[in-house]
């Protein structure tokens, strides 16, 4: 039997000293647990996905350095985790290190490297040629990173043909809405398939706009679930394997023994489950906070209209980083209306925030005074409307400067998609919490919010959406119904449809209406700040179009 | 002998309709030429990079009917012009059409893709195994794209094994300083070495932050120049190979026969080759004339502090759209000098743009009014130099959103890199036209501008540089000398050297400072408006750096 520890911990990217203490640390608590082996994540050294760091040779050599130095903490047990190699012509490749009697005794190089949605693993490392394979008191094991577990007929068949009784693959596998099944299916899959355990071992925690979700898990050979990590947490989880010892003619390569002392059998650690929209919610939580906290921020400031959107990033950052590190600021003008006001300052009381009032009324009349000449003989439209949303972001950002908080946008993925928003206004901030997150599910949200009592005002989720920027304003003026738009949207973006060619009917003109919308909106969320994804594809790195584009689809 | 023209375009990405359009004319103007073959730049059909444009199907269809369309045109004469194929499993290849009687005769699928710096081949194509050969009027050809020649016993080498006696190689190579040169080296070397001319077609234009430069060239079989285009021009240039046809067993799988008229032997063409700080100037021209005139606006508008950055920018968009569509606002603080806003009237008169002149000091105080209370207790520090800054980025957005002028931002590549700079303020536009030009080089470029007549004042030029935020606030109260900081940007950015290791002294320090102020100003930059790229490693597609990012090379 051997006992198998996955741990799922949450680096930050580049942090090699603090990284190495984390690893430090679960190793000894693996040892603790008299675990044979304990598993880290894909590149859980320097976090993922480092990027252009990754250019740099002085942070190769660091991190080289560190793997050296970490080797020196597995002595009774062994431990896989992610680093970056480095050979002799300085080919880089994406590696995992067997660590074991305080030396490197194996490493193995990543041979699917992903180069699409939001991977750019072509642009830095080269595929790997090496078996991946050694034996832990005598049983075989194969080990294999990330996407080369995604591929028929890969490394981990290879392996399993080689002897291989056991796979292990370490992963950074970004979360969105599809993704948990999506691994599941195809875990349970490979286990059933090969007959043998399957230990995935995945990374957690929130990095710019990535988040990944941990649920690392152990199938056992017959594809039941042996252990369960919890999703969006750091997490230890171990399993105890009853595999017997390969009788092998050839010795391998690398062939460990652990003393680990005797051990009574674990059971079946299992984590709660969450919903889809706990999922998404908790996604958000998370990203926000690592967000804030990795980049060394304690609280956050937030612009509170009245409306469901910036209500619900409230609650999200509260939940986040605790309702005493987060500021909300009301910034009335003359198109506020009383209940969006009075809604602001509910929200705020719901969460047990500190709100901020200051109108701009006056503010936007030195405007209008000092652009008087040369708005002259022009009637008041979009630029008026858009001067107070700037006045807006400037007040957010004057405060953010003043007290060293960060600014949270409250955009959601409908309105960046169609550019129904203001550059340098309501886009001002260092993080877009539901940046990817479509109108319609910004209410799903709400109600999850409300699950146990009122934190988004109930009026704020009846009254129609109004940027309120003039009179009687309604974004339905200028948009379609949002469940109409967010459908359309999910084709056009997440899947590059054609809605203009696929929709039929008289939905086929606002199909086009809605490709030049956000065809020509792609300068706005150029400049935008970062945001959690959780679609399929996010405007962020997995949504790269030209600025310039005279492709016509209409 | 055989004319080969070479018709460097400037097409639009996306633009499949325009740039066919483009392509047919240069096939008549070749044909009056008396040319047999015409050979257009690497995906001169759809324009280079179309970036995600490649994830839609649509697109790739359209582009692919285009093709068809387009080979009606090659009649008398045979072309060859960059496309997009695909094959019947939907992968797709960066490709080379060769056009003639009417028909699609041969495609060419490019081996090398580029996926560093700023390109991501690898993210849409896979890798071609097609050989490239194709005779014409008995002279075997070989074509090849971009990456492909550049690569030591690749495809070209094989193709001259293969009994070429001609290369062809289609590019899109964007500019940067070193590149003109790179280029050359390796075109010469290629002919000479190979014993065969070589005819190098590249693009032209600006899209987005890249700037191609044309500069199309024949290389003679003993590396002696036949044809030269001009640099960030459109060109159609030409050359006659005295090449007998080769006697080969085999027939070749192409084989073209032009029916060209008779032909007078045509000379030497050589375009004008400009100076390194020429070369830069005229990149920032094209690339800001195609940003705006390709994203369809008519006139610009700078904001005109006085100060040397903005006055370079107006000389460049005076240049690039003409003085009559360059509208300039200066908008003087309590903290303007006489001498600033006097020399911001100075450009204007010189370049003979319209100014406008809005003060901001009423507006200011209305902030410091509405913020009395949130920063009661507090000394006016960077929160207030900033509200001054983001007022005047929302006065030029105003003017933007009244009249649609695209606003176009100042800010050189020395601020970007250290944050010196107000996201929402200064940093205000849509284009960034010296974004990559360190403020050493703008001195440069301003003694340039300045060559025959003073456009930009002397006054400007000498004084010391201030962002006029608070009293007498000078840049190198916070920043290194400029020479030293762009001395150690350029190790540190463009070469991602470790300069705290490297540098040793009492600069030292300064270096650590420098990494220090580069690194925690990424998300700044993430939310910057696209510039022209002129150096190896711009703030752009080519510098992908985490925020979240905990490395520390101090």
């Amino acid at each position: 039997m051997i006992r198998i520890a996955l741990a799922q911990i949450n680096p930050i990217v580049g942090d090699l000293k603090g990284n190495s203490l984390r690893i430090k640390d679960e190793i000894a608590k693996a040892a603790a647990l008299c675990a044979d082996l304990v598993v880290f994540p894909e590149l859980a050294l320097c976090g993922y996905p480092p990027e252009d760091l990754l250019y740099k040779e002085h942070f190769i050599k660091d991190n080289l350095h560190a793997v050296n130095e970490l080797a020196k903490e597995a002595k009774i047990i062994a431990a896989i985790f992610g680093f970056v190699d480095m050979d002799k012509k300085g080919n880089l490749y994406n590696a995992a290190a067997i660590i074991h009697n305080g030396k490197v005794v194996g490493v193995y190089h990543k041979r699917q490297l992903p180069n699409y949605g939001v991977f750019d693993e072509k642009r830095y490392f080269i595929s790997g040629n090496n078996e991946g394979l050694f034996s832990l008191n005598g049983v075989s094991i194969g080990v294999s990173i990330c996407e080369d577990i995604w591929i028929d007929r890969g490394v981990v068949e290879e392996q399993v043909r080689n002897g291989a009784k056991v796979i292990i693959n370490i992963s950074s596998s970004p979360y969105d809405v599809g993704k948990l099944s999506q691994r599941e299916k195809l875990l349970k899959e490979k286990a059933k398939k090969l007959k043998a355990p399957v230990c995935y071992a995945n990374l957690v925690g929130g990095q710019d706009e990535l988040v990944f979700d941990g649920g690392s898990v152990v199938y056992g050979s017959k594809a039941d679930v042996l252990a369960y990590g919890k999703q969006f947490e750091e997490d230890l989880i171990q399993a105890d394997l009853n595999i017997s010892p390969s009788h092998r003619k050839k010795k391998m390569k690398i062939e460990l023994k652990t003393s680990a002392a005797p051990k009574k059998t674990i059971k079946e650690i299992k984590a709660v489950r969450y919903t889809s929209i706990e999922r998404i919610y908790k996604a958000l939580v998370l990203g926000t906070r690592d967000y804030i906290q990795k980049n060394g921020f304690e609280k956050v400031l937030i612009g509170l209209s009245g409306g469901i959107d910036s209500a619900v990033v409230a609650a999200v950052a509260a939940e986040a980083v605790g309702a005493n590190n987060v500021i909300g600021v009301t910034m009335p003008s003359q198109y506020t209306s009383d209940g969006t006001k009075s809604d602001a300052f509910g929200v705020a009381g719901n969460l047990g925030i500190e709100i901020l009032e200051i109108p701009i009324r006056d503010i936007f009349e030195s405007y209008t005074e000092g652009l008087k000449d040369t708005f002259q003989g022009t009637k008041p439209g979009l630029a008026e409307e858009n001067i107070q949303a700037r006045i807006r972001g400037n007040i957010l950002m004057a405060i953010s400067n003043k007290y060293g908080w960060l600014v949270l946008t409250t955009g959601n993925k409908s309105e960046f998609a169609v550019g129904y928003c203001t550059l340098y206004g309501d886009m001002s901030g260092g993080f877009a919490v539901i940046k990817d997150v479509p109108k319609t599910k910004v209410y799903e949200l709400a109600r999850f919010i409300n699950r146990q009592r009122e934190i988004v005002p109930s009026s704020t989720i009846e009254r129609a959406p109004s940027a309120e920027l003039r009179e009687n304003q309604k974004d339905q003026d200028s948009l379609p119904p949002y469940d109409l738009l967010d459908k359309l949207l999910a084709g056009y973006i997440e899947e590059h449809k054609s809605i203009t060619r696929n929709v039929k009917g008289k939905n086929k003109d606002i199909a086009k209406e809605v490709v030049r919308l956000v065809d020509r909106s792609e300068y706005k969320r150029r400049q935008s700040p970062p945001g959690v994804k959780i679609s399929p594809r996010a405007f962020g790195k997995d949504w790269r179009l030209p600025i310039t584009n005279k492709y016509s689809d209409l």
